[in-house]
């Protein structure tokens, strides 16, 4: 170890307890955004110095910002609490999710459709492995090691296996420099249409449990109505967004303000977000997909809009709020939930069939000379998609009781963290070693 | 009229039309970002276009974004009500807040620390006479028109007049090109020292009320000390800032995670902030403060930290949050309170010598070659200072009611509107004419 990495660790270690003792100190005079701009500033130090010291490992920067979150939610356990309320705090939460938002819009503004569509039909089998396997396999864990729970909370058990956070896999790739590789179009392209079936397979779990509350079943139709405004909303953005997009850039190279171009490709994500979130997928589908539709050859050449590309324009916000969400996501972890030994059973059978079920999706990509073990891989985390199947499993009951336990619960939570911390790691590992 | 510019209007109307019915069909399905997502979108858009309809009409661009404000928050004078939620959406306000903090960092940025201390002494001068004038005229104004009002409401109306908001006047500056005149650093160093002379006065006619309230009397040691933590923050953000600064970056220049500029930029930015608020001042002189202390020479010279200048960086994140700001600020403007007579009195009242008040200051600039009129025109807008001084008095009550009416109150917010929407135009005029 050299006396620059000693050193960057000391000065980690260093932040690390001293941040604490001056969020302590805290606590609003008189403005709102001042104690936010204090968390805003510890998390963006935080991030660096982590980053920093996996990347000195060999590891992407994006696992030291969780592990950084990890080390910083769990202070409690050493019975600082001074960052407890950055957990739950609305204002960082809402920072975050801006952020995973922009994150995607930068992954899409990296491919084109074209790029997506040639690695279609292995996007496709990719995600109808990837959700179907661990949908079974999670429903067979359930059914062994927690029997009394009933058919519907294993059935949800498998929806949470299904998802799949592609955040945490574009972050990896971005930081490897991965982004325009076939595994990385496979990845994605698996990600957004694993998307759409987690959410059909999520709305068909919670409406039979509500069906059979009422002692009734499932409609078909709903099941199909589901499935279709998905599909139609995913054809028509990529066409409707294709269309407009350079008449968009067109009308706004006219424009006299300063920072259009920034303006309108934002007012594009967000509103892309917002219409995928209306049909009922998430919003990070619209972002992405809203990045996919704008390419270079619309906005350049109108000298008023400027000379920079909006990859490198988007590229600041995202590096002031994506820090936000990985962090916060590290910090939302509770390691004390992993003291309980039967919760550790289940949490561990959940963990493998997690990462089998993904990591045998990678056998759906058709054709040679790509590498199905990384796309495998890179399904694996299940990050924030995960935590949202997880949080309405919560609030479901099933004939007056709740679907399943708190221990349940946290065993999904830690199948949930492991999978979402082990990718980078191992991603970076299958990206390196040659073939 | 060209056709471009008709052109322009009409597409700027229709949108102003279209937006309402859009965010009628709003309302998140799932993921509470997504209606934000959907707000900053119709923001960032009305923003564009209202800023390029301004600058057609030779206006700053920040005009047109409060006037759309104003149009947008005023549409439930028309039976549309769909907007009404973002005025007091609390994502929203939060983004704004973010917002002035990055413009008040961008104009500190434009500054040195030796330019602002060459003109301190006319700055303090312009602070001074703009504090005491405004505040006599209030007070008298209040004593001639609402006599009833008693003593300590006529003192709070002078408190709220003698506010500056320094952030309609940075943005202008910057709209027009004008930072670094000296009029510019002049009327920005006034403004952080009116707003430390606003804040002791504020505290001051607070602490009356509330001794009055239990018979007794304000203690001159409490204002001292009010005095004393303010100078001791401002003298002590800049000797520290100039000393850590240069080590902040050559340390941070041995990080090995991407954007380490920025990130380490906007943490000594939101830093300053908290710690300016935690010392009682306003978070936005600690903003101010951070990007005074920033120079090019701290970071300049290390590979690792890219080529830009910070400010190019942080300048995608400010077209994001400030049309936030000002969009916002606008939408809070309510019209309707302006159709009682007495109400309009004291408004028009208040406006005349909030506006001669801030004028006269103007005539503290030492020395020849310098503009007193744009100094003083530049110091006229209460904006939120002024809001968040009428709010205190809103709350305070003394002898068991409330310190002033809700019409009282109204008056005062139209005296922060109107002299909010003068100055751009008011400095745009004085800038572009021949001396």
């Amino acid at each position: 170890m050299t006396r620059g990495r000693a050193r960057q660790i000391a000065l980690f270690a260093a932040v690390l307890v001293a941040l604490p003792s001056v969020a302590l100190a805290g606590g609003s005079a008189g403005d709102p955004v001042a104690s936010v701009a204090l968390h805003l500033a510890l998390i963006l130090v935080a991030a660096k110095l982590a980053g920093d010291v996996a990347v000195r490992f060999g590891q992407p920067a994006v696992l030291g910002e969780l592990v950084a979150g990890v080390v910083l939610g769990n202070l409690g356990v050493l019975g600082v609490h001074a960052l407890e309320p950055m957990k739950t705090d609305a204002s960082l939460d809402l920072l975050a999710r801006l952020g995973v938002l922009l994150l995607l819009f930068e992954v899409g503004l990296e491919s084109t459709v074209g790029e997506m569509l040639s690695v279609g039909v292995s996007s496709l089998l990719v995600a109808t492995v990837g959700v179907l396997v661990p949908f079974g396999l999670g429903y067979a864990v359930g059914a062994w090691l927690v029997p009394s729970a009933g058919i519907y909370a294993h059935a949800f058990m498998g929806a949470t296996l299904a998802a799949t956070s592609v955040g945490i896999t574009a972050r990896v790739l971005r930081d490897l420099g991965r982004t325009k590789t076939k595994e990385a179009r496979i990845i994605l392209g698996a990600a957004v249409i694993d998307d759409v079936f987690g959410l059909v397979l999520l709305a068909v779990v919670t409406g039979l449990v509500g069906a059979s509350n009422q002692g009734g079943t499932l409609s078909a139709p709903s099941i199909v109505a589901i499935v279709a405004k998905a599909a139609v909303f995913l054809v028509g953005a990529l066409v409707v967004g294709r269309y407009a997009s350079p008449r968009l850039f067109r009308a706004a190279s006219r424009l006299q303000s300063s920072a259009v171009l920034v303006c309108v490709a934002l007012a594009f994500c967000f509103g892309f977000a917002w219409l995928a979130d209306r049909i009922g997928l998430a919003a990070i589908v619209g972002a992405f997909a809203a990045g996919l539709v704008l390419e270079d050859v619309h906005y350049q050449g109108y000298p008023r809009l400027g000379a920079q590309p909006i990859e490198a324009l988007v590229q600041p916000i995202a590096a002031l709020l994506v820090p936000v969400f990985f962090v916060l996501m590290g910090m939302r972890t509770d390691l004390a939930s992993l003291a309980h030994g039967p919760v550790l059973l289940l949490a561990l059978g959940l963990t493998i069939v997690a990462i089998t079920g993904k990591v045998v999706s990678g056998l759906g990509v058709l054709g040679g000379g790509v590498d199905r073990l990384a796309v495998g891989l890179g399904m694996i985390p299940r990050g924030e998609v995960g935590l949202i199947f997880a949080n309405v499993g919560l609030g479901l009951s099933f004939q007056g009781a709740p679907l399943f336990d708190q221990g349940t619960f946290s065993a999904i939570v830690v199948m949930i963290i492991v999978t979402t911390l082990l990718t980078p790691p191992a991603l970076a590992w299958r990206f390196r070693k040659p073939r």
